[in-house]
């Protein structure tokens, strides 16, 4: 009897077994998950939303980027007029775009609009009109990629800015970094490539780790417009000056070579560098690159959602997303984390500061140099201070993140920034004792963007109404054919599923 | 049968399992580690020697300060001299001892040896002769807290170097750090404890892991010798600057509202601070203090010999014990983490450099600058402005290991520094212009110590003989007694054990 219960017992246990065996094996609830495509994505695909029909928890957490409510920078909201913040840039900045508008960006899903609106782009009336190139578009659009592929590299860099309004309409995304039929990363800006070439390098060995970062490094880096490239010349061709290296100094003996100028300032007259964005060029030199940290690592970090797993497309501040981005690996309280960036960026700032400070004096102090009557030899050996000055502390300004990514090396490039700034200005107070002018110079007022813009002899009112126009006359028309152009691409987008709808 | 197998061979087992439960609860191989005293230690028992009869192995451990082989600062061996190194340093300290001789401390065992054999201490032929007070010898022996308990602190200070040469013989040791009874952590020196005092806080709050800190904050800070002290007028009192907290700002504004200068400089006559060694200080604005990493966890990190564990008392850099230092947190590769402070050194060398080079022109410009006839009026906010720089840069330099320790605001100060420099030299040019000399002023040659020492007008010959006499003369009279006064020490030691020898 004892025997037959035991029997009948194990039969039932065997059985329920049998049932678990089988539902482990079918993974019923992950067979959910697999990529079954709805569409067919073409080669050329610039739509965000095309790629979003098949990938839509990646597509739908990209939208997030319209969110600007949280600001890591002075902690507000929205964007930032940096001119406002700081009316010294104006001076910094004079006879260069950047002294009539310079925003902080309002991340990707914005790339397009910000363009549009930037008064450093200018009010073009017609499509050969206008201060940019087409070149100037190379890093807001997927539709950048197509044109390229559609007309030629060289020959899309070779356009205005104007004609290609109403073709570059779709933000930042999908198209930029992956291969549509496979997904994979993929470098879409000829300039990374070419970079690499020149430092003799190969960009297809990289592994998918680096492409974690490279695929960022497309943009987010230091980068100049090359008119002299053989077989292009005249051509503004996007370049990375990374041949010699990616320190500071190793761009900076590069321009001087080249001897490169992205303008000559307004009062120094000196030759200037414009540092762009080298955020890649300095977050390699920083200690989480050193640990094989990738940008999306902490930018873009893997997320669930309804138990799924996957790269969270909210591409922002970490210290916006702190549990996913840095406690993965830092054991620390959020807020503690958050305060340890703060203070890096605080400490950094103080000391950029005070370089800035320095900067603008030795602009006023140079343009009083002129009008005493200083001559171009006497003024050589002071405008390259001031420019070997400002590059750092512009590397240092524009490198977003890296006082944080490379508080070390930073705080080396603004150091030396501050005694290049200071040869600059004791050469400076010698030259105006020389010119009789053995005193500090009276200081223009400076407390506001307005004046600053105003001493430097912008006229903000031309300029704001030449924008205006162009958004209100021009814009509009200028988008509706590049609608009536995407319908037809929408003709030829092919539906390929309709399953798990 | 069966079952009486079963039996035997489970009466077997738990006999087993007794001699096994029996030997585990003994502890036999542990009991041989259990504290047993072998002698008693005298409240003020200065003598290394007697406490390493109760506790061999941290005493052993510490006569391995005597090693010199490994120094990490120039990766080079035994004791750099900074001047032969650093030639522009005799020009910094004009004036100061520190430019007649400044050698890397040795360790720990060293001590004694170090502050007989340095120039700076002179070469007194009686016990009340020499440049220095008693106050010098606070940090180098646990002779000190003896001497502090036998006459009293202000007494102590109020003596001079030479007289103490004969009583203060035991190198830096455990009476400095330990209460011999319980041996547990405890501050000796009264400085520290008057600091905290002064800041409102008691550092009898103070847990042992904080402790594991303070007792190296009993000297490795920044003093300075208060000779105001109410009811003390006249005595060197040891004081730290912390009443207004410890940034190289909050110590600045101390010294500076007391009208407090360590020395005049000779060249400039600046009213010059010297910064110590606040290296307590910077230690706690960087991230290892963040995360309550204590400077005994990577100095004197946990270490087993015999199965025994035991706190290492080879107090060094963690770079020549990277595997009980560093890699009990860090998962990296040794050589790896290695390189990532040196990188920070470097980096943190490059800028320093930088700001060590203008300050030596400034000073040789303010010396033309009172050659020429300038005024004390005219050179105050001159030399102000280079005592706030000199600060600035003292405090990088002499904070050993702050680099590393607090790169970001090491990076700072010395970019504070820079500004301030600059601030110095841009007034310097046109002060110079004023005087008629509107050009550089010539250089001396400062390439190598001898020439540097000579430029500042030091007599070398003759401070080199006054030190070789008091070695050859004086200092071994006065070891001698010494020895004598020891001798009846060893009478009064106590014998409690020989068990375990």
């Amino acid at each position: 009897m004892k025997n037959k219960v035991l029997f009948v017992v194990t039969i039932v246990v065997v059985f329920l077994l049998g049932l678990l065996a089988s539902s482990i094996i079918n993974r019923k609830s992950e067979a959910k998950y697999q990529y079954v495509p709805k569409v067919n994505i073409a080669e050329n695909e610039p739509r965000n939303e095309v790629w979003g029909e098949n990938f839509p928890l990646e597509y739908q957490s990209s939208l997030q980027t319209l969110d600007t409510t949280f600001r890591s920078y002075q902690g507000g909201s929205g964007m930032t007029d940096m001119l406002e913040e700081y009316p010294a840039f104006v001076i910094l900045f004079a006879g260069y775009g950047f002294s009539k508008d310079y925003n902080q960006g309002r991340g990707h899903a914005y790339a397009v609009d910000d363009v549009h609106n930037s008064l450093r782009t200018g009010g073009p009336q017609e499509k050969d009109d206008g201060p940019m190139p087409a070149t100037c578009w190379t890093c807001k659009s997927p539709d950048v990629p197509r044109l390229m592929n559609e007309i030629g590299v060289a020959e899309f860099y070779s356009g205005t800015f104007a004609e290609n309004v109403s073709e570059v309409v779709n933000p930042i995304g999908c198209a930029d970094c992956h291969d549509p039929k496979s997904m994979k990363l993929r470098i879409t800006r000829p300039a990374l490539v070419e970079a690499f070439d020149a430092m003799g390098e190969d960009i297809n060995l990289a592994t998918h780790n680096e492409m974690r970062s490279l695929v960022c490094a497309q943009c987010h880096v230091e980068y100049y417009f090359d008119k002299t490239r053989p077989g292009e010349e005249g051509v503004p061709y996007l370049t990375f000056p990374w041949k010699d290296g990616m320190t500071v100094e190793d761009m900076e003996n590069y321009y001087d070579a080249i001897e490169f100028t992205d303008w000559t300032h307004k009062l120094s007259r000196a030759p200037m560098l414009k540092a762009q964005h080298p955020g890649y060029e300095t977050f390699k030199t920083g200690v989480h690159a050193d640990r094989g940290v990738s940008c999306a690592d902490c930018h873009m970090p893997y997320k669930s959602e309804g138990g799924q797993k996957f790269t969270d497309h909210h591409i922002q501040s970490p210290l916006n997303n702190v549990s996913n981005a840095c406690q993965v690996c830092h054991r620390e309280d959020a807020n503690k984390l958050i305060e340890n960036v703060y203070e890096r960026q605080r400490k950094s700032s103080e000391t950029r500061e005070k370089l800035e400070h320095l900067l603008v004096s030795a602009h006023l102090e140079a343009e009083k140099c002129w009008n005493l009557g200083a001559t171009e030899e006497q003024m050589k050996p002071i405008l390259t201070d001031i420019r070997h000055a400002q590059w750092r502390w512009d590397y240092s300004a524009a490198s977003h993140g890296a006082s944080f990514h490379a508080p070390v090396e930073i705080a080396r490039v603004i150091g030396s920034g501050l005694a290049k700034a200071q040869e600059a200005r004791v050469k400076l107070a010698r030259m105006l004792a020389e010119l009789g002018h053995n005193k500090p110079i009276d200081m223009p007022d400076l407390s506001t963007k307005a004046k600053a813009q105003e001493y430097i002899g912008l006229d903000m009112q031309k300029e704001n109404a030449a924008k205006a126009n162009f958004k209100e006359n021009v814009l509009p028309k200028w988008l509706e054919e590049a609608k009536a152009r995407e319908a037809k691409m929408d003709d030829a987008k092919t539906v390929v599923s309709t399953a798990n709808d």
